[in-house]
Order: C-alpha cells, then sequence, then structure tokens
C-alpha cells in the first residue's frame, strides 16, 4: 500500500495565497541549494515556477540575505546575461549549544549546512546549579557570536543540547547526569542572553536526538537509520524517512533501557539486564578495571585497547556483544536502512563492531542483515553540537518566511 | 524543538491551483464527516473557505456520490432554509480481502468507516496454490459486493490483508505460513476480477500493519501506539502520530523476532530466544499441551483456559511475561501513549495482561508506565480485514480527487 493514511483529515486552515508563497519560497531556496548556483532562468525550470514569480521569490530572499547575487555569465547563449544565485554564506546561521557532564560547547553553521564556528570547554556540571551553568554557557554563546560576526553571520535561532529527557514543551524532564529535574531551559537561558539573541527561538533537545539529526543532515547514511551514542548514557534515535520519532511526550529514543538479558543485573532506572548494565560508560569502565581514573575516559579506553590490554577489548567486545542484540531488536521492529554508531561508540568502534555484526547476522533473519548497514559516524563526539546548530538554521531553511527581519 | 526538519526540502512542483482544490475538496469532505451534519454555511465557517468556494467543492463532492444532501432545516433563524449535507452511505465504498491460513475473509466499509458486509469463510491455504487461494478470494469479492450493491454502495478500491512480508512494491516477498515466496497479489488477482472491479488499484499489506490500522480507524487508542496481535505469528505495528511506521523496505513490526532471551531455543528464523519461541501459537500449544489438536486452537485455548486449566494459564502467563519483556524494550524505544493488544491475544487477554503488566511495571522506569496504557482491542480477529476495507476507502477521503468515476 502506497499511502499511509492517518484518520480523517484534521481542519486546518485552507490552502491559502499566503500558504502557496510561504511554500515557493522554500521551494526556490531549496532549488539554490541543490544547484549550488543558478540563474534566474534555471530556477524557473527546476521548480515549475514562472519566471515572474521566481523573479519576485528571489527579490524576497535577497532581501532576508538568504541569497545573494555572483557571478554574471553569459551561460555561452545569445541574449542578456544572467547573473548567478547563491546561498548566503553571510547572512543567517544556526547557534548550536551544548550542556555536557563534563564540558560545554559552542558551534555556527551557515546555511549551507558548513560548521564555522566550534568552541569545546571543559566545565563539570555537577555541584553547579542549572543558573550557574547556563550563565557559563550564555557566556560561550556570546564567544561564539563574536566569532560568527567576524564572518559576517548573524544568528537566526539557537538550539541547545542536553544530556536528559527533554519533553515536548522543551522542559528538560530529568538529566541524572547533571541532577537536574523540571529545568526550563530555554526560559532561564534567554535572558542571560545579550540583546538580539534574547529574542530569538531558543529550541532544546536530547543529545542523542540531536545527534541523530546531525547525522540525518551532515552524514551520509541516507533518512533511514537507527542512531546509537554514547555519552554519558545511552542515546538511540530512529530516524525514518527523513523524520525523527519523538514518541507521545518526546521520551523515545530510550535504547539504554531495552532489556538485553531480563534476569541480569539490576540497572538504577529500578529494572534489570538493561543494555547500559553491559554497555554503558561505567559498565565498561568497571569490565576494563578502570573505573574511578579521572580524565578523558573514552580517550583511555581507546589508547588501552589500542595498546591491546586484554581486559579492555574484552570489555568492549561484551559490550559490542548486548549492543548487537539490543540493536537486532531496535531494526527487526523498524526496517532501517543502517546502524550507526555514534558519539563515544565511535571512538570505540575497532573494538566494538565485530561483536555488534556477529549479533545482527545472527539475528536479522527475516531477510538477511546486511553487514554494510552497519557505519560509524564521521562527527563523532561532535554530533549533537553541531546538530544543534544546523537544526537552528535548518528552521530558515525549511520556512523562509519564519525568519525575523 | 517543535519542527522535524528532514534535510533540505525535495523538489517537488510547485504549489498549484490545482493542488489547492485538491486539498481543499478534502478539506470540505473532512469537515462535513466530522460534523455530521452541516449546512453550506456552518462550512464555509467550518473551514475558512468562502461560501463560493465552499458551494462549488461541494457540487463536486455531490456529482462524486460523495457527499449528498439532507434535510431541509431553517437553523431556527430568519432567511433562507439550509439543507443539510451529509456524507452518502450509499456511494462509493471500500473492499477489503483477507487471505488467512486457514479462512479467507471479505468485508465492506462505506464512507462513514461502518462496516456494512462481512464474509468469513474456512478455507486452508495450505496445499492450494497461490492462482487457486486467488480465484476462491475472487469469487468471495463477488459475493461481498453483490451484498454491497443491495445497500446501494460501488466499490472504490480494493486492498488485501496477508500473513506476510510485503515489499514496498506490493508483492508479498515471503509468507511462511502460506508457503508463498515473491508473489504478486494485485498482478494476480485483478483479471480474476469482475469488471467494475478489474480495473481499482488493489493494494496489499501485511495482516498485522492492517490490523493497526484498522485501530487508529475505529478503535479509541489514539494515535500514538504500538499494536500486537497474533495470528500465524506474531505482528507488531508501530502508529504514531496517526502514522504507521513501515520501515526501508516495508519490513517493519517484526516484534515476533526481537530477542527476549538471546541464549533461549531456535526459532526457524535462525537465531535464538525470539519471542515467537514464547509467545507464538505454536510455542503455546505446546507449553499447553494441546499440539497437534485440530479446530479453532485460539478459541480452545481460551475455554481451556476459562475453565482453569493450569497447564493453560501457566502457558499463556509465560507468554504475557515475554510479551512484557519485548514490549518493555519497544516502548523505551518508540513512547508510545497506548500498547494495543490485538488479533488472537484479544481473546486471551485475561489470561495474558496480568504478567504483562508486571514486566512493563518493572522495565518501563524511565518514566513510570501507566498500567491504563495496555488496552485490548475491540476488533479481536476481525481486524485484519476490518483494517482492509478501510484503507481503501480512506484512500478517497483523504483524496476524493482520486476517485475514478
Amino acid at each position: 500500500m502506497s499511502a499511509t493514511p492517518g484518520g480523517f483529515r484534521e481542519l486546518g486552515g485552507p490552502a491559502s495565497q499566503q500558504g502557496m508563497r510561504r511554500a515557493n519560497l522554500a521551494l526556490v531556496l531549496g532549488a539554490v541549494t541543490r544547484l549550488g548556483a543558478a540563474s534566474r532562468a534555471q530556477l524557473s525550470e527546476s521548480t515549475g515556477l514562472t519566471r515572474a514569480a521566481v523573479g519576485s521569490l528571489v527579490g524576497d530572499l535577497i532581501d532576508a540575505r538568504l541569497v545573494r547575487e555572483g557571478a554574471v555569465s553569459l551561460d555561452g547563449r545569445v541574449g542578456r546575461p544572467s547573473t548567478a544565485l547563491i546561498v548566503n554564506d553571510r547572512g543567517p546561521c544556526g547557534l548550536g549549544l551544548e550542556i555536557g557532564v563534563e564540558h560545554l560547547g559552542a558551534c555556527v553553521v551557515d546555511l549551507r549546512h558548513e560548521v564555522r564556528v566550534r568552541i569545546r570547554r571543559p566545565l563539570p556540571a555537577r555541584g553547579r546549579t542549572p543558573q550557574e551553568t547556563l550563565g557559563a554557557l550564555a557566556g560561550l554563546a556570546l564567544e561564539a557570536l563574536a566569532e560568527a560576526a567576524g564572518h559576517g553571520l548573524e544568528p537566526a535561532g539557537v538550539a541547545v543540547a542536553v544530556p536528559g529527557l527533554v519533553a515536548k514543551t522543551g522542559v528538560v524532564a530529568h538529566a541524572p547526569n547533571l541532577g537536574w529535574r523540571e529545568v526550563d531551559v530555554a526560559a532561564a537561558l534567554s535572558p542571560l542572553l545579550p540583546e538580539p539573541l534574547r529574542w530569538l527561538p531558543v529550541d532544546v533537545d536530547n543529545e542523542a536526538n540531536l545527534g541523530a539529526l546531525a547525522e540525518l543532515w551532515h552524514g551520509a547514511v541516507g533518512r533511514d537509520f537507527v542512531h546509537v551514542s554514547a555519552a554519558a548514557g545511552i542515546g538511540g534515535a530512529l530516524v525514518t524517512d527523513g523524520m525523527l520519532l519523538r514518541g507521545r511526550r518526546g521520551f523515545a529514543g530510550e535504547l539504554g533501557h531495552v532489556p538485553v538479558y531480563p534476569d541480569g543485573p539490576a540497572c538504577p532506572c529500578g529494572s534489570h539486564g538493561c543494555l547500559e548494565q553491559y554497555a554503558g560508560e561505567e559498565a565498561v569502565l568497571r569490565a576494563s578495571g578502570l573505573r574511578g581514573v579521572p580524565g578523558d575516559r573514552v580517550s583511555l579506553l581507546a589508547a588501552e585497547a589500542a595498546a591491546g590490554r586484554v581486559r579492555v577489548t574484552r570489555a568492549l567486545a561484551d559490550a559490542g556483544r548486548a549492543l548487537g542484540i539490543a540493536l537486532a531488536g531496535a531494526v527487526n521492529l523498524a526496517d532501517p536502512e543502517k546502524v550507526v554508531l555514534g558519539g563515544a561508540y565511535a571512538e570505540l568502534a575497532a573494538w566494538l563492531v565485530p561483536a555488534m555484526q556477529a549479533e545482527l547476522g545472527a539475528r536479522v533473519r527475516i531477510r538477511p542483515w546486511d553487514p554494510a548497514g552497519l557505519t560509524v559516524s564521521a562527527l563523532r563526539r561532535e554530533g549533537p553540537v553541531v546538530g544543534a546548530a544546523t537544526s537552528a538554521v535548518q528552521r530558515v531553511i525549511d520556512d523562509p518566511s519564519s525568519l525575523r527581519t
């Protein structure tokens, strides 16, 4: 069946001229993005809109600094020379912010999806109030924007990546590794930001969701994948036909609490045998004999494994086995094209992947598992903050008329 | 974050006058459906379209026999009397067909989503070629349509429920319980149908998908749920925001092959410890000591359990435990509002539910499991064929301009 109908259609407004213009602005901006550089005539051909309509829409996009005029060319044809239109790399941009357990991050992405500014600063969140942490984050935002201004970029929106459950309202319901409960990050952060930023939309999202969206926008994994990443906890995300599955309350993706061995060890969540008990950072460090060692534990694990320390490579293989079992269930349920290893797992992939492939191959049998379906993120631990910045600029690309000027 | 952007917008056609009319036809038909009976003035108010536009759109809907004029009323106001418009219960309808392992089914649903015709006939598929089975199914279709014609109903589309993996092309890739591989049901069935039916679109879908869609359209479970049903195998389906998740190749929902105890018994699929080894029909019959008994095994299990036979109630409780473990994983991953027990499970719910609730309560801890989230389908084993018929008529409701007249 081709269509996936969803009950009787909700009553929205009627299709309107205004709605058409809005959709067509996005259509033309999308065409400029895809063509790289295009004349008005080429845009008309590519979108099916008349030249007059394209001319008017391009005028609006130029006024909003989303598109700019580039080189003039004769197209090798007789007639008027045409001006190439290109996506503006000096206009609106997205600001991404990240609250980690041990660091803060900031990132600026332009309309072409290029990362232009990237700052990462160690700062343990433990022992700080949300207000203190958000104050430091506002300072980092200011730094990032000063650097962006040097490139001629102005923020059009802000998104914040948080290691915790974020309700659909944007409120952080629970971030156990930060010790936060019911923190309205957008409401608390906005007043701390300087003037132009204070009035921009601030989105808040789970780091694993943003890591998965970063993969969608920057990776080469297509539009149907399961993304699994490790940071403080294990984050899962299901992207299907380019859409992130968020769930009823926005809490989807808790792969870390999928039962692997139902009678296994107790998990702090209250259940038994959850994936985190086998493949979470604490579990792997404990099995490796490295628990309590200070510093960047992921780099340490990678170094020890690379040096051939058997206890570490065995701990990572065991984690890979548990990941493979949990992901086999997710693949059987969701039939994705790819499984993507992100975050800290990407840096440990060499020691996780063989056991994961063995389990996926043994347990995805309804149609044979293709080992090429398991891929490793190139963004690694940068995924969430890059995803945050990109989501903020993508909002403008999807709906140019939303830009506040 | 409110929006779920999906990368750069695909280049479709521009928003057009024709597309607007198409959307507005659906808008008006949807409003008539929701209001029950409405005057043109009320439709204008409800949709935001002008009275002139509503008048013209209603004219088209009447010509297509989707809407008809009902009683004339004075609305209690001074002025012209107005005619109530209602959804036509004597116009286009959907024909659903079902290929079961032991039976064939047919169902007719009208534009109001009411079931008007229902036929179920025992016919074991084993030992018959696909051509023979489809020949018998075409005969059943004819019977159902003769009955529908008696109600003044004419088929607008056909959908077929199949117990197997259906590729997005509509081809049945594998139906192990029928012994079918790579059967193009639509291509084989259409020539067997009589004249008017032969030219209609024939959709083919997995029975568990159609059972879940029936729940979406006819049940009271909202738009975000996991549906798990038992027929020959175990069928899972995830509906999120009113959309059925189909997966990259259309093979999503294989809850029956989610690992429950990874080192458990071998499954015919090639894996170990799959849910089907604990909660599939064969496993439950074996554990109940009822394997090989002829007749309707589901009714037999229910009767034996109701009579208090301990071996049967224990087998069902064990199945419920395994279902609870697998569903806890699915709930942690997808954050649905409801879990719906359908098909044969609905008839055995009394003995499955207590163990399922215990496991869900113990394993969905990130946010507490609400026992009211587990519900039982009222459609039971009728779900797939009712879903097939409804999907065929829903296609017209979603896009009235698709109706072939």
